[in-house]
C-alpha cells in the first residue's frame, strides 16, 4: 500500500473501535511496505528457465543460457522503471535517480550465473529481491534521496570477475582464464557487452558509492536448523587454499615389505585425517577441506611415488587462518618424517577476511525485527560479490534459508515465503540506509 | 671346463700335492658345469636395445620392440641348437630331446615382453639365463635323460597370458582386453604366430612336464640388503584386489560446519590409515597398499561425496588373505559409521597362492650351496608365468638380487656376476632334477 492507502485504510480501521490508535502510530512510516511477493517468485520461477538442463541449471558465464537470462532481468528491471545499461565491465545496472543529486549511490543486488548443474536460488534470489525493491518503490512513488542501483555483477561463480572489475580489476592473466563455458573471461566480457579497452570507466572509487546491499541464500543449513528467518551476515569468511604434495618412491605393491615403503599415499592419507582433527579440535567456526586427492602412478599395483592434494581453509579471522596454516605445515613435516617422504605446501589461492560494516549490520537487524522476522548473526562461509565491493565501501549482507543446507545443486532450494522476507528486509534496510545515512 | 678338461686338471693339481684328491671326488659329476657368464650378458645387453625409449624399456606385448626381441631370442635359441618353434598360444619354444623318450619334458624359461617403461632384466634375465642353460648343455654335450624345452612366454606383463594358455587358458572376454600397445590379447597372439582356432594344442595337462623352472630378478630389495646372492622362492603370494566406495554427501566447504560433513574422502583416508596400521599389526610378510584414491566431484571447495579407493593385498596363505579380508570390511564399516558415510567393498580380481614344490625348493637351495652361492628361502611378492604352471606341474623358482629393489622401471638393475649366478644355479638344478626325477 502506498501512503494514501495507509492512512485511509488506519483511518476506517480506527472507525470500527477494534483497535486503539495512537497518533504515533497513525505514522506511514511506522507500516512497513512490502514488496510483491508473488511477482517476486514468478519472476524467480521464470528465470529458472533460461539454462535449464536435465542436469540442473546450466548458466555458466557467457554461455548461451547465461546471455539469455541476462536479456530476461534486463527486461524486467526496464519494466520496473530502471534506467538500465551495461557497464564496461558487463555488470548490468538498472539506475532510478535520487531526490539529492549531491549524494552517493546506494547500490544493491546479486549474480545471475550458475555453477555447473547448479540450482535456482544462489544469485537469483538476491537479484530477482533486488530488482522487485526498486520495482516496488518506484510503483509506490515512495522517493529516495540517494540514487538508488540495482546490480546483476558478471560471472560471480568464476571468481566474483564483475564485482572485481568494479572495485580493483584484474590481471592479464586473470582475464585468460578459461570459463566453464570455454570462453575466457576476456572473451566474455566482449560477449556480453563489456568494453575491454574502457574498463576504468567501471571502477568505482571510494565515496562513490554510500554502501552495497546484498541478499543471498545461505548456502549453509544454519538457518534453517534452527528456524531462523534471517542472518545478518557478520563477513565473508577468509580463504587459503593450497597444494600439499608429499614424495615418496614409487615401488612394487607386491614385493616391498610394509617397513621398508616410501609411501605418499599412505602420508597424503594420514595428513588428511590429521588435519581435519586439528581444526576440529579447537573451538570456532573454522573449516578445512581435502577435496582431491591425486597419487601418481595412481594403478592398483604399484606404491604411489607422489601424491597431492589440495585443502580449503576458511575463517573470519586472519590470526585463525594464520594459526592453522601454521597448524598445517607442522603437521606436513611431521607425517613427512614419519612416513620417510617429503612435504611441500604452497599456497594457490587467498582471500582475506570481509566483515561487513556494523552500522549495516544493526539495520538490517533492526529491519528484520520491524517486519517480526527472526534473525541471527553469522559469517558467510561462501564467497560473494560483496567481499570485492568491501574494498571501496560498506556492505551488508541479508541470508535467507536453504533447506537442507544444500547449494550449487539442482535440489538447492529456497521457499517463498523466504525470498518474499528477504526482499522485505532489503528494502527496509534500503529505505533506513536512506533516511540515516551512515555518516 | 668339460668332462676331459676336468680330469686332466683334476690330476694335474693331485700331482702337485698341494691337495689331497680321494677317488671319488674325481668324479666329474661333482665339479659343477658352468655357463658362460660372459656370453649371458653380452645377451642381456643386446636384448635390451629392442624396443629402447628415451623413457625406458618399451617391448610391451605385440609392439613392434615385443617382435623384434622375439625375433631375437629364437636366433638365439637356433644358435644354441635348439629346435625352435611358436606354439598355437604364440609363446616361443626351444627343444632339446632327452635321452629317454618316454619321459616328460623339463621345462624352464621366462618372459621378453617389458611392461611401459620399464627395465632389462624382468623377465629377461630368466629367459636368456634360460637359453644360456641350454647352449651350454648342448655345447658341452652333456645328454639329459628328460627332454629340455626353454619357454618364452607370450605377454607376461599383461596378465601372464602365454603361461595361462598353457595350463588353464583364457575365456573369450579375456582375448578382448587392449594392451598397452592399443592390441587386443586376440590380434596379438596371431600377430605373434599363435592360432586362435588350435589353442588346444598349446594346453599341456598334467603329467606332460616333469617341472617347470624359471630364474627371475627378485624385483624387492630383500635379497640386496641381506647380501644374499639367491632366493629359493617358496611360492607366488595370492592377490586380492578390491575396489572400496565410501559414499556421503557433496556439499558446499564453506558452508557446512565441520559437525555436519558427510565426508566421503575423509573416510577414505581414515580407511587407508586403518588398513595399514592393520596389516602392520600383525607378524608375517603380507602387504596391503592403496594405490589410487578418487574423489567426486575432487574440487578443491567441495566436500567430496564419494571417494573410491583400490587395495592390492597379497599373502602366501589363503587363511591370511582371507583374514584380512574380514579385518578390512569390519574397519570400513567402522568407520562409515563414524563418518556418517556408506561403506562398499567388492574385489575386483583374486590369484590364489602358488606354492613351489618343496622338493624343488631343496634342489635349488643344495644346487646354489654346491655353487657356494648363499641363500634364502621368501615368497615372490610379484606374479610370474610359473603361478600358472603351477596348475599342471610342480615348479620351482630362482631369484637373483635386484639392486636397490627396484623394478618395473628404467633404473631396475641386476648385476652380470648375478645373473650369471642365478644361471648356474638354474644349470645345476635342470642336472639334479633331471638325474633324481621327482618321484
Amino acid at each position: 500500500m502506498d501512503r494514501r492507502d495507509f492512512v485511509s485504510s488506519m483511518t476506517a480501521l480506527s472507525a470500527t473501535g477494534l483497535v486503539g490508535l495512537t497518533p504515533s502510530r497513525l505514522d506511514w512510516r511506522q507500516a512497513p511496505i512490502v514488496v510483491n511477493g508473488e511477482r517476486l517468485n514468478r519472476h524467480l520461477t521464470e528465470l529458472s528457465a533460461f539454462g535449464r538442463t536435465d542436469t540442473g541449471t546450466n548458466r555458466v558465464a557467457y554461455s548461451e543460457g547465461d546471455l539469455a537470462g541476462r536479456r530476461y532481468v534486463q527486461g524486467l528491471m526496464t519494466a520496473a522503471g530502471l534506467d538500465v545499461r551495461i557497464d564496461t565491465a558487463g555488470n548490468i545496472l538498472g539506475r532510478r535517480p535520487g531526490t539529492d543529486p549531491s549524494l552517493p549511490t546506494l547500490l544493491f543486488g546479486s549474480h545471475i550465473d550458475s555453477v555447473t548443474d547448479g540450482g535456482n536460488y544462489d544469485g537469483d534470489v538476491g537479484s530477482i529481491g533486488a530488482i522487485e525493491v526498486a520495482h516496488t518503490l518506484i510503483e509506490r512513488e515512495v522517493p529516495t534521496r540517494h540514487p538508488l542501483e540495482v546490480v546483476i555483477f558478471q560471472n560471480e561463480e568464476g571468481g566474483t570477475i564483475g564485482s572485481k572489475l568494479m572495485s580493483s580489476g584484474l590481471t592479464p592473466t586473470e582475464f585468460d582464464r578459461i570459463m566453464r563455458s570455454e570462453i575466457t573471461i576476456r572473451d566474455g566480457t566482449e560477449i556480453i557487452g563489456g568494453d575491454l579497452t574502457r574498463l576504468d570507466q567501471a571502477l568505482r572509487k571510494r565515496g562513490d558509492l554510500l554502501c552495497y546491499l546484498e541478499l543471498h541464500i545461505e548456502q549453509g543449513g544454519l538457518l534453517e536448523q534452527t528456524g531462523i528467518q534471517i542472518g545478518v551476515v557478520e563477513g565473508i569468511v577468509g580463504l587459503r587454499w593450497f597444494e600439499v604434495t608429499f614424495t615418496g618412491f614409487a615401488n612394487h605393491a607386491g614385493t616391498t615389505p610394509m617397513d621398508q615403503r616410501q609411501d605418499a599415499m599412505l602420508a597424503a592419507a594420514r595428513f588428511t585425517v590429521a588435519i581435519n582433527e586439528a581444526i576440529r579440535s579447537e573451538p570456532g567456526r573454522q573449516v578445512a577441506t581435502v577435496g582431491r586427492l591425486i597419487a601418481v602412478p595412481g594403478t592398483t599395483n604399484v606404491i604411489p611415488g607422489s601424491a597431492t592434494l589440495t585443502i580449503d581453509l576458511r575463517d573470519l579471522s586472519v590470526d585463525t587462518l594464520t594459526h592453522f596454516t601454521t597448524s598445517f605445515q607442522a603437521i606436513g613435516q611431521r607425517i613427512a618424517t614419519e612416513t620417510d617422504t617429503t612435504f611441500a605446501m604452497r599456497p594457490t589461492s587467498t582471500n582475506e577476511p570481509a566483515p561487513t560494516d556494523p552500522r549495516l549490520r544493526q539495520i538490517i537487524e533492526e529491519a528484520a525485527g520491524s517486519l517480526r522476522l527472526t534473525s541471527r548473526r553469522m559469517p558467510s562461509g561462501a564467497g560473494h560479490d560483496a567481499q570485492e565491493i568491501a574494498h571501496i565501501a560498506p556492505v551488508g549482507m541479508i541470508f535467507v534459508p536453504s533447506v537442507g543446507g544444500i547449494s550449487h545443486s539442482p535440489n538447492e532450494l529456497t521457499r517463498p515465503e523466504d525470498a518474499t522476507n528477504g526482499a522485505n528486509v532489503l528494502l527496509q534496510t534500503v529505505l533506513t540506509v536512506d533516511r540515516q545515512g551512515l555518516g
